[in-house]
């Protein structure tokens, strides 16, 4: 019997939500904006009302829910503690879209569940240890192990933007100082053109910013560098090199078979990556950097949506058994 | 019914096997000379050996044989690569055993079967996801997460010891710079240590190595620390302070419940831990810190042996199902 799944990938801004057969094409999916700011009620009868209005238009009903939020959250309770994103504190997303829609609902965080979806329908397929890692104003990661996600000990693995890999690098917004994050996301490249502005140079990126130093973004940047700016450019190159070496130790921790990346940032242009591959081959060990193959996320924007869906699959009401299902 | 087992760890310099019971119980052991310059046969027959002499002094037929040896190694085929320790190129060290001794073998690296010896016996009994490093000359580390030791996808998972944490840092054995092994070993701190006696300074720590610059250790450097010497002190603690940062990537990353540290440079000083600590806490992002614990490998030098063992535990002819046994 074909069974069909909701996926909910939440966000700051948007709730993206779709149903979905068992082998993950989706039927319908609904775009609406968050609108966090009228408080988690609000949002929480948005994301339920999409849900029955998916069902209906398809005429579907729901084995199970899957939803991935701005964490940090318990997988297990399906709390959200504190999401700065949401303007949340301690949100029984799980117990609450329960009673409201009477189906299973799974949650996990957003970076998981990306990992999860490019595992089970994009680029990560057929692989068996999958490292994924977003680039984007942060750098986040999750992590398959053995085919299945790994969130560790309280579902804060994959910390991957949060490795330090240079001790006296520059401030991150962790707090702590030379985060791969600070030196390698969308916004350590704006907080280097930044810096050159302050000295009265990167004149080009200033002029894409419309002139605006408090408007200088990575876009800026990537513009700047395809137009011809070598100040531009040597800003991507140094963010690409940083994360090749992030992705360098996590080849050396994990011996994956798959690195998949994704994220805006990889929008940078052809030497963000050049920068990247170098600095990832000079960095790895061998054997290892030979058993590993890279790619960009299959998914363009669905890959949590999609996620979402797969961990709504391994609920144990949808008797299957996905990859989101550890316990 | 008891089962014994046999487990080797084969060493560069030592062959250390023992025969044990099924809870982990050693019954027997013997410790003799490797003589890694006779050649490979001559070593794998005193392997052989030891094991016969081992189950006729007990009186117990082994139902396994589990051995770690210095790698790189297959560990389901059994064949050790190319060991620069054993003097050793494409050994099949799996098969040669079996056939010498009739019983099922199972191989792998020193650095995991340590990790599985004191998950399984030792510091990080009864938890889940266990990060063991331990630090003597170099770094090494092995992986348990879900109760498994994780191998990667080529048996190489684990190198904590080969991920930079300092781009600019120096140069590391393994021809690459700012590897933690460079910055918190034994052999980084004699490495230090040397710099200065270069520039005329570290007179302490020379005269711990009998004058003799060619001599200089960690041993000695941490004689000089204890004797009060403010030098040796700052290697340490610097040392420290890498090794903490290190750990804390590892936090970040794996969320582990447990993070157990072995290896002979625990031993240079109360300086070391306590930089080690103060820099794990100050990088190590909450709640996962809160969620680990740390401790000292439980095992002293048998956490090899022992992770042998429960290797041999896990064997499919030995009935049982162990934490080494992933196929």
């Amino acid at each position: 019997m074909q069974q069909y799944f909701l996926g909910v990938d939440l966000g700051g801004t948007k709730i993206y939500s779709a149903l979905a057969d068992g082998e993950g094409r989706l039927l319908a999916e609904i775009k609406i904006p968050t609108g966090a700011g009228d408080g988690p009620e609000a949002v929480l009868g948005r994301i339920a009302q999409t849900c029955r209005q998916l069902q209906e238009r398809t005429g579907c009903r729901a084995a199970a829910l899957g939803i991935g939020s701005p964490g940090p959250l318990d997988q297990e309770s399906g709390v959200v503690y504190n999401s700065p994103n949401l303007g949340w504190h301690e949100v029984p997303l799980k117990k609450r879209l329960e009673h409201m829609l009477g189906l299973p609902v799974l949650v996990d965080n957003d970076a998981n569940l990306a990992a999860l979806g490019e595992y089970r329908f994009g680029a990560g397929r057929g692989f068996r240890n999958m490292v994924y890692v977003t680039v984007s104003t942060g750098i986040g990661g999750g992590l398959i192990l053995e085919g299945r996600l790994y969130r560790g000990s309280g579902g804060g693995a994959g910390e991957v933007g949060h490795t330090v890999v240079d001790p006296e690098g520059p401030l991150c917004g962790c707090g702590r100082r030379g985060c791969l994050e600070s030196l390698a996301s969308g916004t350590a490249m704006a907080a280097r053109a930044g810096e050159l502005i302050e000295q009265g140079r990167g004149k080009s990126i200033l002029a894409e910013a419309g002139g605006d130093p408090g408007a200088v973004t990575a876009v800026a940047v990537a513009r700047a560098a395809a137009a011809g700016d070598p100040e531009a450019a040597g800003i991507i190159a140094g963010a690409g090199r940083y994360l090749g070496l992030g992705l360098a130790n996590l080849v050396n921790l994990f011996n994956p078979d798959r690195l998949v990346l994704g994220g805006g940032a990889l929008q940078s242009g052809p030497r963000f990556w050049e920068a990247m591959e170098n600095e990832l081959s000079a960095r790895a060990l061998r054997p290892a950097l030979d058993q590993v193959s890279l790619a960009r996320a299959g998914l363009e924007g669905r890959s949590g949506l999609l996620g979402a869906v797969a961990l709504a699959m391994g609920s144990p009401r949808s008797g299957n058994s996905g990859s989101g299902d550890r316990r």
